[in-house]
């Protein structure tokens, strides 16, 4: 061997290990730096405006069976510089045009003794960095199984975070806000029972986690492209205030099990000293896969009312007898069992709300209850739960469909899994070819109690690869899918655009079990909805719910036009008008809103935000030159002018404004609201006041 | 209410308490005993001649999260008496009709504080007891888990015992012949590796267990109907010389979820002085539901060759190419891949399998290796392993097809799952599909290596429960199914007769992994066979097996003609002559026998037998008055004369006689063996001589 090549390549490679490797965002803003220390280990540490906001933080895996893991003994062997910058279509979204902009550095890294190699990939945006692992290729590593990823995220302070307990089965919970020290301490305060939970640390929060730090700026962790791997949580070791990744593990306790060639998902840290910034970052989306739909006409947001609050308040149930002690499909004989009086998906009552539909101009009638198996669907670790081709004697599919398609209505399928992911998978098949066969275009499934297989969670590898194969497998029968209690969104929408929306997250519902938290939607778009759109099922008039269910004493902690304000500031291609006709007759001028607001836009503009305090959105509708704008509002009244400056300088407009009245709030005088319409150009600025739980929503409709 | 009605109802219940109930078997040679113990536990206790054969055992169930179980507490309800008699026809078997007779004794119990009430159903036939749990439909006890079986086998001595170790995930062991006392001394001695293993105790044993005891009762112990519900293993209490049953548990280490109304599998006993008895007993087909296949026109006997041996024996190989790290299937490029050279399943090799077939008179050509991912298919808890759909660059499917087509043979398909079994559920469909288009009419799965979902094991009530989701989808195709690793079968091809084969015990392929025990087709008939037929792949005659593959040298411990005896001896609707072609060339005269043994029969005659020594069976073909006898023998080199007196009265006949040669030896001269012809009637005897290790076969060829 030449030895004096031997001995610069040593040079070269201590040279490029004793010296960090920088990385500049388009703008400059960000400075990232990668580096290795002394044992091999390799770290990253990232700058904001010159400022530290991420200190050096160590990167790598834990490996099963493996006492070397991917954790140091690195050497650099590459590192490839790359920028990037394109423009793609949106099929729906906030923009019709995102822009995907970052310059990139892969570092190839080999572990001295296991001639192992993996890349750390860095993606460095305008809004914040994005990175990933990378395993090519090769000998030495091919089938591997993580005993955990030891991604850290050392904060500069101790930030205050609006955060959610770390949990392997759900993402319902209220937010806590409090300084990260203090979160072991508020940890028991912020949990509240879920149909399925197991929680890991007293300091263990979800992700997208949001932040703000002492000097102002704000900070996002979350994950980007979350496929075939396990989900992120984020462990704060509360000493040094430093995240630590926690995967879900598997029945067994593993936290996932790949084959080279292949990648993690992406780590996300967006920041920036305007809290706008960060719901404006389209950064999700773009580390995502561009779409792989090629046909992507059938795809369409959709405005729906449904039969569903009625039951989620209890006013009339899913099931639709109570003849027998349980269900075996296909075995009990629902044609002689006695009609319990209560079920709410009959076909008289359907085609009510398809009526109720038709006249105010909703897209679609979502149903649930519809189907045989709902007398004791939850809880029981059932197998063969449902098979979602059997309707209730008193629901008429095909006379459904015929009404639906006379009144220019599209019908939503409900498939609830109760978590028997095997079963819904063997039935998946027949279940989409019904819906075609039935005109059905839309489906939300739902997975409400502990997965089965047994052991496996909500949020597993395995678990995931389930509903990754529900969503691909219904690009086949160009069926939409709208999916509750799966994984918390990554912005794999860009990738398969037919998951129009996703609960993940406390949803309306929740005002039925008890209540919100009143700012609960100025967080949301902070955090779930980094990810991707919510089917938040908004619109909900009536806060006293035991006016529709004597026995329910909950109480919806928004005002009426907070309500309304939802439909612009909670962006979701899948908006639901939540509440019962009944409800929507006794205010048809607030109703009207929502008749007129849009589910497919073309650009937005983020004109107010305060994560936990307000944001008011204004967003162009696709189709005209009519523009929306949403407020929502926490505890604390508040009174701020917008201007209109977004809308077109040459045109006049006018705006109808919905807003909270003078008396107005969530808790004492819910229901008390303004309606003004006034004219309003560019020029144009409003002062607007909202309740506490208030908000306010404006049409900005073209004078022609 | 009525006092005196209710103190008479007492009084009857406490006499019905207090009094055991008695059973007796259609002829009277066995009586059962149920009782309750003062605390209300239930019992059964077995005579046999008299004599009692299984001591008072107790019975019931342990329950998870549930203090009472379903183990004591319990009142006799009612006692219904029932008796049975009916003749049925078999799709195929050993007789073509079977009487199902028995005496019934349904024991309704109720737990007197939880109010629950479940069935114990006895039913006495002349060859055994076979017992279950039902649990009907009821307010208190709807949903439940099972913590553990506790139903006893309670034995009357030290029994001499044929048996394998209790696992959860394999079958594939030799038998050990010892006394219950001396399994846990020879526990570690009797285990060897396996591809997937974990046993539970030191003294498990699986069923069905064959017994003898010291005054020459053979006695048997294992289940039928193994559906929806876990394998059952044996504990031995070996101080008191109980069994106990235990469960297979699932991930989370229960043991099965069960929803009212539902049974448990049958437990069986069967006994007799004459171990010929056991054999042909038909009481775990009778225990089992009629077929519910409706038309079973599609249903045959097959006998085949394939390309199979030569990968066992490493003489080729299953997969294509060594190019690649690992596969990812859909991405891995094969048509660019350069192949092994070993590859077995090229179209040039099968259609010489193919010719071969057709030369001699075979159904089938089963083909392994055909179909990508065989690179890297086991041992990596690999999700998507295969898709069933997609053949080698070097398989040409439908010019295969069209070649055996053209030749009268049809082929197999092989699917290997690697255990990952909702991978297999995801293609099962469009894999059928590919069958059917393709012209296969029969499928050999296999389920090598740790089951998927991981944590699941091969004999737990989830896998279980696929494997009959497999058998039942089949039926939809008109697909024959031989499931190799799934669960030992119970008898379930009585109700679904498309499931004509299955491995679940130490198979033929042993023999070139190290070797059997000689003696171990005399045990199997009595063990694994009790439930239904094996694909034992018999029909070596290369007993060296270094002279196939100069790396190995596994030597196949039997004679030639035991080889031969095989085929009559374990019966099975599907027979492969698993020899290369080569080795049969080189002795044509022995493989005639080959040639000319049915695979499906009108009767059997049990002509001699003892477990782990010698078992001589004549079976009469299905579509001739023509006679097969097969013999194996144990290590013990034997001689003894069996009379022809199940011949027709008024017929004459050739018989033709494959033996083993007068030095013929398992070890030092297999390949010995004589073929005479001569002229037999039913009055014949003959005095027949085995080898070690041998065994003999004979055609009676009506003269007409």
């Amino acid at each position: 061997m030449n030895t004096i090549k031997t001995l610069l390549i040593l040079v070269a490679l201590s040279f490029l290990n004793a010296q960090a490797q920088e990385l500049q965002s388009p703008n400059g803003k960000f400075v990232m730096y990668f580096a290795l220390l002394n044992d091999g280990t390799p770290t990253y540490q990232l700058n904001y405006l010159n400022k530290e906001i991420i200190k050096k933080s160590k990167l790598g895996l834990e490996l099963q069976n493996d006492s070397q893991s991917l954790l140091n003994d690195f050497t650099v062997v590459k590192t490839t510089p790359a920028t990037f910058n394109e423009t793609w279509k949106t099929v729906w979204g906030e923009e019709t045009e995102i822009q995907n902009h970052y310059n990139e550095l892969a570092v190839l890294l080999k572990q001295n003794k296991t001639e192992r190699e993996i890349i750390i990939r860095f993606r460095l945006f305008d809004e914040g960095l994005g990175f990933r692992y990378e395993f090519p290729q090769q000998k030495n590593l091919v089938y591997f199984t993580i005993k955990e990823e030891r991604t850290e995220f050392a904060m500069t302070g101790d930030h205050t975070a609006f955060w959610i307990p770390g949990d392997y089965d759900t993402q319902e919970y209220d937010y806590t806000e409090s300084k990260l020290s203090e979160i072991r301490g508020l940890f028991q305060t912020a949990l509240t029972t879920n149909a399925s939970q197991e929680q890991f640390s007293e300091t263990g929060v979800q992700t997208s986690l949001m932040m703000k730090a002492a000097d102002g700026l704000y900070l996002n962790i979350h994950e980007a492209a979350l496929i075939d791997y396990s989900c992120m949580h984020l462990n704060l070791d509360d000493k040094n205030l430093v995240f630590q990744s926690h995967l879900t593990p598997d029945a067994q306790g593993n936290k996932g099990h790949l084959q080279a060639p292949c990648v993690s998902p992406w780590r996300t840290i967006m920041a920036s000293y305007d809290a706008r910034d960060i719901l404006a970052s389209r950064m999700t989306l773009n580390l995502n896969e561009p779409c792989k739909i090629e046909d992507t006409s059938w795809i369409k947001p959709v405005k729906y009312v449904g039969v569903w609050w009625e039951m989620i308040t209890g006013k009339s149930s899913w099931s639709y007898t109570n003849d027998f002690p349980s269900i075996q499909l296909g075995i009990t004989d629902y044609s002689k069992a006695k009609p319990n009086g209560t079920h709410g998906a009959t076909t008289k009552h359907v085609k009510e709300l398809i009526d109720f539909a038709a006249l105010h101009g909703f897209d679609g009638v979502l149903v649930e209850g519809w189907n045989q198996g709902w007398e004791d669907w939850f809880g029981q670790s059932k197998d063969y739960v449902f098979d979602f081709v059997s309707p209730y004697p008193d629901f008429d599919v095909e006379g459904i469909h015929e009404y639906a398609k006379s009144k220019g209505v599209k019908m939503i399928m409900h498939h609830e899994t109760s978590g028997s992911a095997r079963n819904y998978e063997r039935h998946l098949d027949k279940a989409f070819q019904f819906m075609n066969t039935h005109g059905y275009e839309a489906v939300k499934t739902g997975y409400v109690g502990d997965m089965l297989p047994r052991g496996e969670h909500h949020y597993s590898q395995w678990i995931l690869n389930h509903y990754q194969y529900v969503i691909e497998k219904a690009v086949d029968y160009k069926i939409m899918v709208n999916a509750h209690e799966a994984v918390r969104p990554t912005g794999i929408c860009r990738t398969y655009p037919n998951m129009i929306g996703n609960e993940s997250a406390r949803g309306t519902e929740f005002q039925a079990f008890g209540g919100s938290k009143p700012n609960h939607t100025t967080i949301l778009p902070f955090t779930r909805l980094i990810g991707g759109p919510m089917d938040y099922t908004p619109g909900v008039f009536e806060m006293d719910i035991s006016k529709v269910n004597p026995n329910n004493d909950s109480h919806v902690n928004t005002t009426l036009t907070n309500q309304l304000g939802l439909y612009v500031v909670m962006y979701s291609p899948l908006q639901m008008a939540a509440d019962l006709p009944e409800n929507y007759n006794r205010f048809l001028d607030a109703f009207q809103f929502i008749k007129d607001v849009p589910v497919a836009w073309s650009t937005s503009k983020y004109l107010e935000a305060e994560p936990g305090y307000y944001i008011t959105i204004a967003r162009k509708d696709k189709n005209s030159n009519n523009w929306f704008v949403g407020n929502n509002n926490g505890v604390n009244p508040r009174t701020a002018t917008i201007s209109l400056d977004f809308l077109d300088k040459d045109k006049k407009y006018e705006a109808t404004i919905y807003a909270d009245a003078k008396n107005a709030d969530y808790k004492t005088n819910p229901q008390a609201y303004t309606i003004t319409k006034q004219k309003v150009t560019h020029k144009s600025k409003l002062k607007m006041t909202s309740a506490a739980g208030g908000g306010y929503a404006i049409s900005i409709v073209e004078i022609k």
